[in-house]
């Protein structure tokens, strides 16, 4: 089943980058709805649809609508929007498919990818999770990640949890130790630039090795002295300290593996 | 100054590497030491050059010598080294340069990059941070750079213990995060695959951004009750719990920010 058309409820940053790559890949978006009326307007230009702030009045022509709110809007949204003929999806990877009960043809793509406003997106690189109700409307989902040339996994509510709480691990802790490592350069005037390359091969080296086998640095070899030294220096910073502990703790105990 | 000729004193992974970019880029290795004969012998082949296990035997005819030995093992190689003409280097990020102190001409070569046996490391990619003793000595470590085609910084003893530090945070604890989210989903049945574009993008994402600038997820939205749901999810892993709930509460406090 081919989708053609798309309504995008939300507009927010998913609702933003999701909808200009469905145009990029040929998909037309009939309408936007957004509370507000202006950010609506605004995407809505964007994406050459029409802007709605009252969810009542979308038509039901679209093939799929796709609803990128915040988690605890979801079903909310889901159970204003009228019935209609088309999929309704949402993008959330901790929000069970059932949170779209009022839908028959229900179902979710997850973009399991990192989407800020400040920096663009390329769905090439975003793996789709899918799920459906319906066993036939997983071919209108596999259609869109065939169109955004994007890699898809078919999982449940339940493991789509799981992989959204790696995800977390993976993404917001690494970016917050990035952020920590900058913040601990910058407060003694060293640049952050000097990093950057030691950022990279780090994460380019999980492409072709499990994260254990190229584990470095002086927790993972017994350190301890040079452990003491790191916590001392971080005696002015009491939250990274207890950060620099627990995780060589983990390292040490080998993260339980 | 120009560097022709090396002598390696150690024969583990930073000792292998390095030894493997000087031969590369044309720089003759004249004696491996170790205190291992395999080992050194071993080494030495690879790289076309005599090996020691006597240190006191080492010739005296070589450019520079770099101490590529743990931590807590290099002033004890500096001391054993006979008087040399050449300069003395050690390779850690963490030891001040004066623990070469019986050597005049002595200084710092630390590569700031994850080096380990499972990998292949290309010196272009590597930061050399530099100090030396006599400040004519820079130009021999620069020559060294330049023929890596790496980038240098020079850096005193105190500042390098800080960049790593901050390359700790940025460097092992995101590789332990990387294993801690393979584990999870592992334990799931689930792909460690699917996460590796969120783990690229997000390194990625340094290169033009402050970290916190693109920070996502539950605790900088101050989504509690998804932070909620994933530590019930951890329950039955609870080191991975307590790494979950500091690093959220860092996150939120914006990590002193």
């Amino acid at each position: 089943m081919e989708i053609r058309s798309a309504t995008i409820l939300g507009s927010g940053n998913v609702a933003f980058h999701l909808g200009k790559a469905l145009v990029q890949n040929g998909i037309r978006i009939d309408a936007v709805y957004g509370r507000n009326q202006n950010h609506a307007d605004e995407l809505a230009n964007q994406l050459h649809a029409k802007a709605y702030a009252d969810i009542s009045l979308l038509s039901s022509a679209s093939d799929i609508y796709i609803i990128c709110v915040k988690d605890t809007a979801i079903e909310e949204v889901s159970n204003q929007l009228p019935k209609v003929a088309g999929m309704v999806v949402h993008t959330s990877g901790n929000t069970s498919m059932e949170a779209l009960w009022k839908h028959k043809r229900r179902g979710v793509l997850y973009p399991l990818q990192t989407i800020s406003k400040n920096n663009s997106v390329d769905f090439k690189n975003v793996p789709l999770l899918l799920e459906t109700k319906l066993e036939e409307d997983i071919e209108a989902l596999k259609f869109l990640a065939k169109a955004f040339e994007a890699k898809h996994y078919i999982v449940d509510s339940e493991q789509r949890k799981i992989v959204h709480l790696a995800a977390v691990f993976a993404n917001n802790f690494t970016n917050h130790l990035y952020s920590i490592a900058q913040q601990i350069l910058k407060a003694n005037n060293l640049s952050f630039d000097m990093l950057k390359p030691l950022i990279l091969e780090t994460a380019h080296n999980i492409e072709n090795h499990l994260p254990h086998e190229v584990q470095t640095g002086p927790a993972v070899r017994g350190d301890q002295s040079t452990i003491d030294k790191h916590l001392k220096l971080l005696n002015e910073m009491p939250e990274y300290k207890e950060i620099y502990a627990l995780l060589s703790k983990g390292i040490q105990s080998k993260g339980g593996l």
